[in-house]
């Protein structure tokens, strides 16, 4: 290539004045900036000399997204990318609060100013980005307005890109591999990054920390960053297997583009950005939709016990669900989850979703007699559907398979698309199969598609294999919970395992979109070395194990938010250790509020949550490898108040290698003036409850 | 995810099988498998259970690619995916050798065996692989026969995979950023690849090297390698800005994907593969297609001591040219380029192609003066065309501006494509611009276009920010050379420049594609520390200088080939260094043979060629940074003839960062049986050129 002296200038110029670009323009000319309440953030928008949009972000004085490029370009039509000025702009703001069905925490403020901006060109385009100023971060979005000519688009690029400090560290997951979302995240300069999924999360050098991400993705295409140069990352959107890109008729928005910004690590958790940038519920009544506990025949598979199928020994069937029934009910639980009880896992399901009835149970499992002994219990059964990512099977059996269920108290569906990156597969009219992203625009629409039927029976849904989490829960309250990252199964068959830091960088990453059904609670933390059971599959390799401490697995029920926890061990692996057990039984999967006190990004975790209606609280406190003993201050507890602090600890020489399941169980008077030690072992973690001790 | 454990239990006993699999079903059946002349190299090639194509690729009895599919998707009709069965084959083999009017060795010898498998599913569907098999590798191709329903395709997804040993280095530069292949070739594990350009090298466990890479990429969209999960790198083809995907009409072929093995890092630099799988000479008569040898005003630019525009000091004038047109003819050159000679170069040309005219000359150039005036010294002026990547502008100019160097004597153009990836331009018949990568089908077929054009005028062309090389010089011989990796121009002004292993990596990466305009021979290897002169632009960084010895320069002209060599430095530079510029003066740039003698990737290279119809054989060897003496045995010479070796050696104390120019200079006489010590500095070279005696 050949490179003019010009051009070097100007771009060693542009670099150097970067910082001050962006704070300039905000005092620039009005219409071109927009703050945070606080006044902390700050975002600035411009258009280039050759009429490219641009933006930047600045934080505390801080430049943390340097001036980045704005725009789309089509298959067929003219791009807005370049020949743009501002040619007008409005700006509001809103201070409301409004409360969740269930959540991390039941009052959620969104407080922010708004700024939208209208960007036009000579010959007549136009579009506009609406931005959003939180305290925790900002968001965008383009509006596309009617306009001549742009009735029907096909979106080839989004040429959104995010421009982050090169010396940041950054923990992230390959996007476009054979995996969806369940990959280890990596811990790495931005030198290792090529195409990620969001949110990704970045440490600056100043410590400020960032994660850029996306909410309210509807009938639109995922977004995952590409780095395009050094420490420029571009909006990468998931291909479609049958267009050149997004396709949208009409006047339409994009999903919300979005960086949460906050000082430190815990200050990222603390953020309800996704949550505000999304619509309000459109569901109305959602009473139905319940938070809770469930068990289930699913562990049981993972560990080679038993089989979906009936190839080995079968799990779902009637006695063997009475089982988990009789000790759910004794023991507090809402659901049990029943997994293999439809007819399809004989075959080859894992590259074959069409093998699979929605409707036809094995003959060994009678749906009307647990459903209704279930009932009795007053407990209920958990639906299952695998569709091995064949969405066409699965929507032509939906109305049936949803139906069967509201018929027989089931309130909950728990979704699969266990299908390879781009193989999610649908048949078209002519019945031409197409196989699509996870994150890709049809599956988008798939999945929400689901959620909406479900909701028709006052169904909820838990997507395993889901598109990623931005925040449509609030909007579809009955989309309770899902999967998306590696969760408890990899510790089942996984090589490797879980690292005992992975639970310590969820929460700073997966987790910010949204809930996971990570099934926490395993108990028998080396199920391998347990003989083989007759008649059944052989165990998995002895290296795939739980690399915790059984007081971590306590405490990932208040670390990983789901408002649908699962106890995921065997009932037997449960009542053979009574003790730490009632910390499950006492633990709720909903909250009034939710607090993380201290952490750092895969190194550790320590957060509080008051249950939701109730004056107690719990605390959970995660580590990685590394041994740290952290001196709580109980600050969030109600002064004057005296709380039993019931807590659940690794002994001092508990260790998840060698001495996993040691641990220190008592309890305690505290008040929020205590400094409450949390010795935590080498992949430990600590549970505590707190209740008014007048409740005793 | 859930994880049958039948599924795991297949996928295990797979794993374990693979060798045994591929060379067991060599035997299996007949017209399942072919083998390369020699019987070193297996291909064969199966459908699993589920009707999925694949093939494997077995060397002297190891695996080297395990099973590994292929097929392809189409946009809006039924895949090449399974369902298939091989319902024929046909097998033969061709042995011939033809004659390269250019080259690194004259005559190229085409012995391989053949198989083309016929795959059909139950519905219609067909395709057929072509596999080749020669001792230096494989190739194979998708020959898609005309079939109902198949007339116009839109290919979203080709399935082709590459299975690759885990434990293996790589040679890599990453695909889909922002520069096209200008980059620095990363040397990693695999875990550390995601998208990659070929040609990629491999080394594997057991020191079996391979490169993967296509041939006679015409009318189709260039193969990346997406590794998709660990050791399985998917085809991954260049994206078009207004199709799904690659289209194709009527039956069509693919670009070949070929697979070069061979036991040593020297055996890959020997292959003739890829020439072997593109079509013979279409253009007739090429006589007047002229290797050779040129200077030009280029460095110039890249040092600021000129500029491409009026800006600074104008390079390109006539008297300017007329000085270099001298210096070419006393010194045996060829050929003066001239950058920067037409108007459009002082706007923002970098991003807007739109500025350039290729027929309008600034005034203080007189295009028939200076072309007069080196026809009448025996030079040719070497044309250049800069599009800024908008090939709508170029195309629209193109008869024209090929016309006005026709009519001047110029029979070499060097053309250009600055624009970032994914940005190179074309504006279709509604005035809508469309943004391509250089290696996309769009691009891919107006590369080819212009050397056709430039054909019916005798025109060679020399691409840069080019469409890799995929053998086309030997269709189009008249595609003399092209850029398409990081040249000489990064010492100039690159950050870093290029370090001491980058030509030690180079011929086992880029350059087994084919020639490269690398431009060596920079005689002052700090040119950013001499004074500014006065009205230039500011110098670079001095950080930015050549990471070479002196002889390394010369050395370069034997081990980067191209079959026009630049002598990239300013006259002046030349002049004052008239004992090493000999070297350059008797190095010719065409060939008779060539022979990698010795190497490690990214280590060093020994390379001998014997000069095109003489007798005369040259020598070059690279290092990286580490020193090392190499006892070269001259073996190539002819048995019982002495030759006079005139060597240009880096001095016992010579080293690329605190003494380069150290030359041991000399002559000796030599044998065949001569074993001749190459001392190379850090960052050093040799270079040789041996005659016989007699001739003196």
């Amino acid at each position: 290539m050949i490179f003019s002296a010009r051009v070097l200038l100007a771009t060693i110029a542009a670099l150097l004045c970067l910082p001050s670009a962006v704070l300039a323009m905000q005092g620039d000319e009005a219409g071109r900036s927009v703050s945070s309440p606080d006044g902390r953030l700050v975002v600035a928008v411009d258009v280039t000399g050759e009429g490219v949009p641009q933006y930047g972000v600045a934080y505390g004085g801080e430049m943390v997204i340097a001036p980045s490029r704005l725009g789309m370009r089509f298959a067929a039509m003219k791009g807005f990318d370049e020949g743009f000025a501002i040619v007008g702009s409005s700006a509001g703001s809103a201070d409301e609060t409004w409360e969740q069905p269930w959540g991390e925490r039941r009052f959620v403020r969104d407080h922010h100013n708004e700024l939208v901006v209208n960007f036009a060109a000579d010959d007549g385009r136009s579009f506009n980005v609406r931005f959003r100023a939180f305290d925790d971060g900002i968001g965008f979005r383009y509006e596309v307005p009617a306009q001549q000519g742009y009735d029907a688009v096909t979106i080839v690029d989004e040429l959104t890109e995010f421009r982050v400090a090169e010396a940041s560290t950054a923990w992230w997951i390959p996007s476009r591999g054979w995996n969806r979302y369940e990959y280890l995240y990596e811990t790495t300069g931005l030198e290792e990054m090529d195409i990620v999924h969001t949110p990704v999360t970045f440490r600056m050098p100043s410590g400020i920390h960032l994660s850029v991400h996306e909410a309210a993705l509807v009938d639109y295409a995922a977004m995952s960053l590409k780095q395009y140069r050094p420490g420029i990352f571009a909006a990468d959107l998931a291909p479609s297997a049958t267009a050149a890109g997004v396709v949208k008729k009409g006047p339409f928005t994009t999903p919300w583009r979005t960086i949460q910004v906050a000082p430190d690590a815990a200050g990222l958790v603390n953020s309800d950005l996704i949550l505000n940038l999304n619509e309000p519920n459109r569901l109305g009544d959602v009473s139905w939709v319940e938070p809770g506990k469930y068990v289930g025949i699913w562990w049981a598979m993972h560990i080679n016990d038993r089989s979906w199928g009936t190839d080995f020994i079968h799990g779902a069937t009637t006695d063997e669900t009475k089982r988990y029934i009789d000790f759910a009910a004794e023991n507090g639980f809402d659901g049990v989850l029943v997994e293999g009880w439809n007819t399809g896992w004989d075959g080859d399901w894992f590259n074959n979703g069409d093998v699979f009835s929605f409707t036809e149970t094995y003959p060994d499992f009678d749906l009307r007699e647990v459903a209704d002994y279930a009932l009795s219990k007053g407990v209920r059964l958990v639906g299952h559907h695998e569709t091995s990512g064949n969405i066409t099977n699965y929507e032509r059996q939906m109305a049936d398979a949803y139906d069967l269920y509201e018929d027989h108290g089931v309130r909950q569906v728990k979704t699969g698309y266990v299908a390879d990156g781009g193989d999610a597969k649908w048949v078209d009219d002519t019945g031409v199969a197409h196989y699509e992203w996870h994150d890709g625009q049809k599956m988008v629409n798939h999945y929400i598609h689901s959620v909406t039927e479900a909701a028709k029976r006052k169904i909820s849904i838990n997507t395993h294999e889901p598109i990623k989490d931005t925040g449509l829960r609030r909007t579809y309250p009955n989309w309770i919970t899902r999967e998306g990252a590696r969760g408890q199964e990899y510790n089942a068959w996984g090589q490797p395992p879980n690292p005992p830091e992975h639970t310590a960088i969820l929460p700073y990453t997966r987790m910010l979109s949204g809930p996971m059904d990570f099934t926490p609670g395993i108990f028998d933390l080396m199920p391998n070395e347990r003989p083989q059971l007759e008649g059944a599959a052989p165990r998995h390799s002895t290296a795939s194990r739980v690399e915790t401490t059984l007081a971590k697995q306590l405490a990932l029920y208040v670390t990983i938010y789901s408002p649908i926890q699962m106890a995921a061990d065997l009932p037997e692996n449960y009542e053979a250790r009574p003790e730490p057990f009632q910390f499950i039984r006492d633990v709720p999967a909903d909250w009034e509020e939710s607090i993380a006190l201290a952490g750092a990004v895969g190194d550790y975790l320590v957060i509080a949550r008051q249950e939701r209606g109730s004056d107690d609280w719990f605390l959970g406190a995660v580590t990685d490898e590394e041994a740290r003993n952290i001196s709580q201050p109980l600050s969030f507890l109600t002064d004057g108040v005296t709380y039993r602090a019931e807590y659940y600890l690794d002994a001092d020489d508990a260790d998840w290698e060698t001495n996993p399941y040691a641990m220190d169980i008592g309890s305690r008077a505290v008040t929020s003036e205590t400094v409450m030690e949390l010795p935590l072992a080498p992949g430990g973690g600590a549970a505590v409850r707190f209740y008014p001790m007048n409740d005793e």
